[in-house]
């Protein structure tokens, strides 16, 4: 043997790392499945020729409002760039369209996806072993993997009815400190969390930037989901109400313009002192890391998105008008047809969000990677096993149904196969007549 | 004060990290200065329609030869994909072609950049504190700056005459073993090393191998110059060479195909047996890894790459043809240079490498971070101070010099600026009579 995996790091051990490449695989072992398992946006208006006018647009943007010559913008689009990127600017007018959120376009750090703006966040603040995360919990499950890279600790704080329990939140600071331990930062989805789909009201946000000023903590603000609230009924991000510099805000580009650009940003004000006596910005600091860890975001994919942002005004919630009711329509239908099956089961539950992606399920038998792997292949039905979204034994019951990628036909014929795998789970038999015989097409190309 | 570089990962205090943004910092500071700094391929051939155009040919390459359908050439370039990439087989043919490898296209990690490959390698080989790289010095300040990243020691080996001096090798191998440190890889630039510009011949690439089959340690390979040699004088890669798995293959298409694509990959063939005796690639580890960082490569930025590939019938040293020339040219202009006018000068030397990028200059005078912005502001030429390529307190008298961005003439005027500052150095005195008034442009656009 060439290598063992006691020798390598150890999150290559670890159930969440582990995990997102567990779900994408199974993914792509059942491709005809129908998939209740990702958070990923509809593809419906996908559409190559637009890539190709994005990148032109942002090009002209950079020729007639930026007044580059040709050979500035080949060069800005073809060669090594800043490692800050390219699109801070249009970044900087999007939140002040969308989110009425003020930001010095110095202190937007573009990134490969929010993933990177996660982890080159968790990898500055993790300065030794002293040092440990908090999360709402239950958790994405890339925050997780992400900490576990850095070696560092995530302590769950319980969502509650509100999103988070500010209870809990001092509790679970303050038994970190009597540890010795020094909680540096929370993380928490405010809208539409992922997994358990729960949105913060404006008080409940208010309090919770007093928390994190008394506890002298960050608070790190994922926002993949904000435009999916639609008009008046948006609360202002925690960003937008912060005056103490406590929030470092996360932001994606991949349900709102196009998961293949790869384009995300952190938002990091905070004033850092350096060794020398220097002052200088978070988002500063946050580059020297990027710089090490993948130099600079493509600028070709920047522009892509760039594009996007000057094509819709700077407003994607106005861009994602289409999406947004389709996602809308996707969770009554998914919420009704829970009702209509299991409505009269006592031991099945479900919560119902006022937006975004993702319904969790409680049921009456485990829910493992083991049963996943047999309702893809008995029932041709993909879902996510909720345990990989707790920080520890929680969520063996429960599991995540994600609808923004299904159309409402898929959604109920998706259900009926639920059903049929929880009859069988439940009574302890295979279902009397399956209607799912013939479903399994032979292997996709793709697997190859 | 929000937050300060004490509380933060000391890599942020550490010089390597540093080093790679102020580099990039000072030249976007003095745009109008001739640079000799960064290691940037040629810009004459970029064009934004063969950006187009090749993102159009993956596009037909995915229909007309994978037999996809429209909607899955959509979903293939605009969702989220696969982690370890999509142009992996495309990657396989090349390196067939090109290097004479034969690459399971399993074994290919599609990364951003060749910085992520160095990266998610370093982070799966450090699992604790113990583990120990070893480097060919001077390196390359991106290897350094990542090790710092996982809080990996590098251990710097000579180079010698050879591009690498393998008593050394074993030396410092054996005196870390001593210390009870485990060294768990050697990287190394096999082709026109940056910054030494030195090429291992055959003789020394398969003695290397047995080192490190015997010592039992990997070889990190980064390969971002040798397609530059040029047809029958392009050496073996210790990749193509190893029979054993003992060479992890670092690849970039950055100089060869497009910097601002940012996508490079690493081949990661080695076996691994995990704690549940499940045996698989080490590809698969740093896939687990690469999912937290970044979750996958663009994928329009890796179609980008594709078609190029399919454009150049999978041939970059073809593709390169005119590039190559370019800096045969202008290294044999710099030498000229610095021959005729430091030639009867006995404490100014360099190096006269057969290729690459990168010639470096011995000069009797400090050389540094202050110096470098002296020059840019005062003579309006920028080079890079060796020092940030030794991992310790050599390098002070040495600067490197590198052509790949300038024109013929640009080199000739630079090599004036840079005598210019020498003659102020040597003699402590300013020029008689400078012939670089009025070079300065008022502050660029860019630098918003």
């Amino acid at each position: 043997m060439d290598l063992v995996t006691a020798d390598l790091h150890g999150s290559l051990e670890d159930p969440a790392v582990s995990s997102m490449n567990f779900l994408n695989e199974v993914t792509s072992r059942y491709p005809q499945a129908l998939s209740f398992a990702p958070g990923r946006p509809v593809e419906r208006y996908f559409d190559l020729e637009s890539v190709h006018g994005r990148l032109r647009a942002f090009s002209r943007h950079l020729a007639d409002d930026m007044g580059y010559s040709q050979e500035e913008v080949r060069r800005t689009l073809c060669q090594y760039g800043r490692t800050k990127g390219i699109v801070h600017g249009l970044i900087a007018r999007h939140l002040a369209r969308d989110a009425g959120m003020e930001v010095d376009p110095e202190s937007v750090v573009v990134t490969v996806g929010c993933q990177e703006a996660m982890f080159i966040v968790l990898r500055a603040l993790r300065a030794n072993e002293r040092d440990v995360l908090l999360s709402v919990s239950p958790m994405y499950v890339g925050l997780t993997g992400a900490a576990r890279l850095v070696d560092m600790p995530v302590l769950p704080v319980a969502s509650g009815t509100a999103g988070i329990d500010l209870d809990d939140l001092r509790a679970q600071i303050r038994a970190a400190r009597a540890r010795g331990l020094r909680p540096r930062a929370c993380y928490i989805v405010p809208d539409f969390a992922n997994p358990s789909g729960l949105s913060l009201d404006l008080a409940v946000r208010r309090a919770l930037l007093q928390v994190a000023e008394r506890e002298n903590i960050l608070l790190l603000e994922d926002n993949p989901y904000g435009v999916f609230h639609g008009g008046e009924g948006t609360p202002p991000t925690l960003k937008a109400l912060d005056k103490a510099r406590r929030v470092v805000y996360l932001g994606s580009f991949a349900k709102t313009v196009l998961p293949g650009a790869r384009v995300g940003y952190a938002v990091a004000d905070q004033r850092v002192a350096a060794a020398d006596g220097g002052i200088g910005l978070f988002a500063d600091q946050l580059s020297k890391i990027k710089s090490m860890v993948s130099v600079n975001t493509s600028p070709l994919a920047q522009a892509v998105v760039g594009g996007a942002l000057l094509e819709h005004d700077f407003s994607l919630e106005q861009a994602n008008d289409r999406e947004r009711e389709i996602y809308r329509d996707n969770l009554r239908r998914l919420v009704g047809g829970l009702r209509s099956r299991f409505g009269d089961s006592p031991s099945i539950s479900w919560n119902v969000p006022s937006g975004g992606f993702f319904v969790c399920v409680t049921v009456p038998f485990a829910v493992d990677d083991d049963l996943l792997e047999h309702s893809a292949r008995s029932f041709g039905v993909l879902w996510t096993p909720m345990r990989h979204f707790y920080n520890g034994p929680d969520g063996d019951h429960r599991l995540r149904l994600s609808v923004s990628s299904l159309t409402g036909e898929q959604i109920d014929e998706g259900l009926d196969r639920i059903a049929a795998l929880f009859a069988e789970q439940t009574t302890g038999s295979a279902p009397a007549a399956s209607p799912l015989q013939g479903w399994l097409a032979p292997p996709s190309r793709k697997s190859r």
